[in-house]
């Protein structure tokens, strides 16, 4: 039987930009219409949380529940939800999928025009303040409310704690290479950046059957693990004296068919589309900053280049959350290489500190030792 | 017979920058191997003609014979050129199509490794100095010679002073929207900057089945040409208090999913992709500068947008030409509309003033009264 009353469970709450995050016990309300409450299992930290607690900081955005790369089981569903019921292993999405509006209706776009919770809708409280939810998500608490647009059904077989990584990174890497560039057979490939989402990035090209797959990053340490993933070459931007565009169009006879950002900085979102072959190179940005400008001259386009953004790999939310869950279980998509922690909720703070050092590509967060209180 | 000599004619020499052009006697070398002696019988004046003379004025760009929209007949040809012959009617190409580079081989790009003149080569003297063919053409002279990779054969059938401007403007804006933006039937477009390139960018949404083309333009003396060709709407941003991608959006439920940029301002190319919808929306850069950057947010392309840059509209030089040049004698393509002065050599100066006021489209410079020695 589904419980309809407000759950009391522990979550991580973001009170203030650039402090870290208390663990508290907040209160979770019954879903109303369209709403699923989750039983969140397993959570990852992303990049894109630290991005809104250490340096987007917007002032209408706290106190907040972080985290938005997770997987869980469905808890109690509200009225006219028919999707899904109890039991059913789901993953929450922050780039929703109504399949009704025009956005959804096309396949030319996984853009929505309605998000995850509807303008700054939250079904949490603590301490009687009404706490926000990240991305709509917020999967840095044992449970969340979440409208059913914004829930993944997911194959019964599918591990929590592996697939909770195609909530985000996994396919947001792996869909850039393979959904937006449309990396093609037999091409030379660059990514930028290798933490989860370039790495992922790496594997999307190695699947679109890429010949060549340049990782680029700063720390030596990433190459073995680019390799693993399908990278052919490492080059450390440190290790030449010329600018990484010139030093990559030197190892491929004038530039990369595709390359793909990773790192969400501005500077080398300009380096990956010098990258780039003129004449047909295609450049992806996919890591997130919004504080600052990109330049570039007009030349860069002109000479023949495409630069594109990618938003959750270009996968439409619920089709291809199922989609790569089917994957990683067919075997098709390595998970368990990008997973390098696991801690519990209480080592929240310890997790974000390991991912600021950079080092890391996925620290999970599981929810072993769950404390609720239904009230 | 074919003429072998060196040739005295006039041609327009820019002796240096911001100067007005002097009509000079000059001497044209013979063809050698792979090259080809035209006879120019039509060219007319375009903005990057102006803005090599006035804004990029690069230090080694002159002495130079400006001009590369034209159209003329083979006078005689150089050793190993097969496939032209004297009396051929032609198109000289600043896009060379050799048919044998990576670049020529592929379908994804009209780019080549080769230019229309190899380096800094030339055929040009004058007064004991060499003078630059600018963009390898030089149409700015009662003859030329060039290499036969850059020359377009055209039905004999073709009037050579309407086709002249199929070497340039009208390919440029045409295929801009038909091969780069690839503007599917039943969208909405918008073209910003209401030149001949703008114009004919108009046409090619129009060809491509556009349903709705807006075309913006600051002077609205342009709005009546513009509806001739395809234009369904005129907006003057002059005529708004809010930014000009902020009355798009209005104007069509978040913005266009197509946007051509003909005017070379980085300001405007920022607004043009700023007009596309995010989601799907597609803009095509074909306004040349290389002198400012351009600023953009990441995410104005992470939110779904594509940006690419056209040059010559995407058309591989001797196809393109070839295929623009039936399209007319079809009577698929419209070349009247935009011609608006006819003039004289020697009138050349007349000619740059009247372009730079901006309001006219093309200005043909016909070589009626051709005045040449065989030397």
């Amino acid at each position: 039987m589904s419980c309809v009353t407000v759950i009391q469970c522990k979550a991580a709450v973001a009170w203030e930009p650039n402090k870290p995050l208390v663990i508290e016990e907040i209160e979770v309300a019954p879903p109303q219409a369209d709403e699923v409450r989750i039983k969140i299992v397993a959570t990852a930290v992303c990049h894109t949380d630290l991005y809104h607690l250490f340096e987007g900081m917007p002032k209408d955005g706290f106190p907040a529940v972080l985290g938005h790369e997770a997987a869980g089981i469905v808890e109690s569903v509200g009225p006219e939800v028919t999707e899904f019921q109890p039991g059913d292993k789901v993953i929450p999405l922050f780039l929703a999928q109504c399949k009704e509006c025009r956005f959804c209706k096309s396949p030319k776009t996984n853009q929505i025009r309605q998000g995850a919770m509807v303008g700054k809708e939250s079904r949490f409280t603590c301490k009687g303040k009404k706490v926000l939810q990240f991305a709509g998500t917020s999967t840095f608490s044992e449970y969340i409310v979440i409208h059913q647009i914004a829930v993944a059904k997911i194959d019964p077989a599918a591990p929590l704690d592996k697939v909770c990584l195609i909530g985000c990174g996994i396919c947001t890497g792996y869909g850039a290479a393979v959904n937006t560039a449309k990396v093609e057979p037999g091409s030379t490939c660059a990514v930028f950046g290798l933490g989860a989402v370039g790495l992922a990035a790496v594997m999307g090209c190695k699947a679109a059957g890429a010949k060549r797959i340049i990782a680029v990053d700063l720390n030596p340490d990433k190459a073995e693990k680019a390799k693993v993933l399908g990278a052919t070459d490492f080059v450390n931007p440190k290790d030449h004296n010329k600018p990484i565009h010139e030093v990559l169009a030197g190892m491929t006879n004038g530039g990369v068919d595709y390359s793909v950002e990773c790192v969400g900085n501005v500077e080398v979102m300009r380096s990956a589309l010098e990258s780039c072959l003129p004449a047909w190179g295609v450049s992806v940005i996919v890591g997130w900053t919004e504080m600052f400008d990109i330049k570039i001259r007009p030349p860069h386009l002109i000479s023949g280049r495409t630069w594109k953004g990618s938003m959750f790999g270009g996968f439409k939310g619920k089709d291809g959350v199922s989609e790569m869950v089917k994957a990683y279980l067919d075997k098709k998509l390595q998970l368990e290489e990008f997973i390098t922690h696991n801690m519990t909720l209480d080592q929240i703070n310890d997790a974000i500190e390991l991912m600021k050092q950079g080092k890391w590509y996925h620290i999970l967060v599981l929810f072993i030792n769950q404390w609720v209180h239904f009230k």
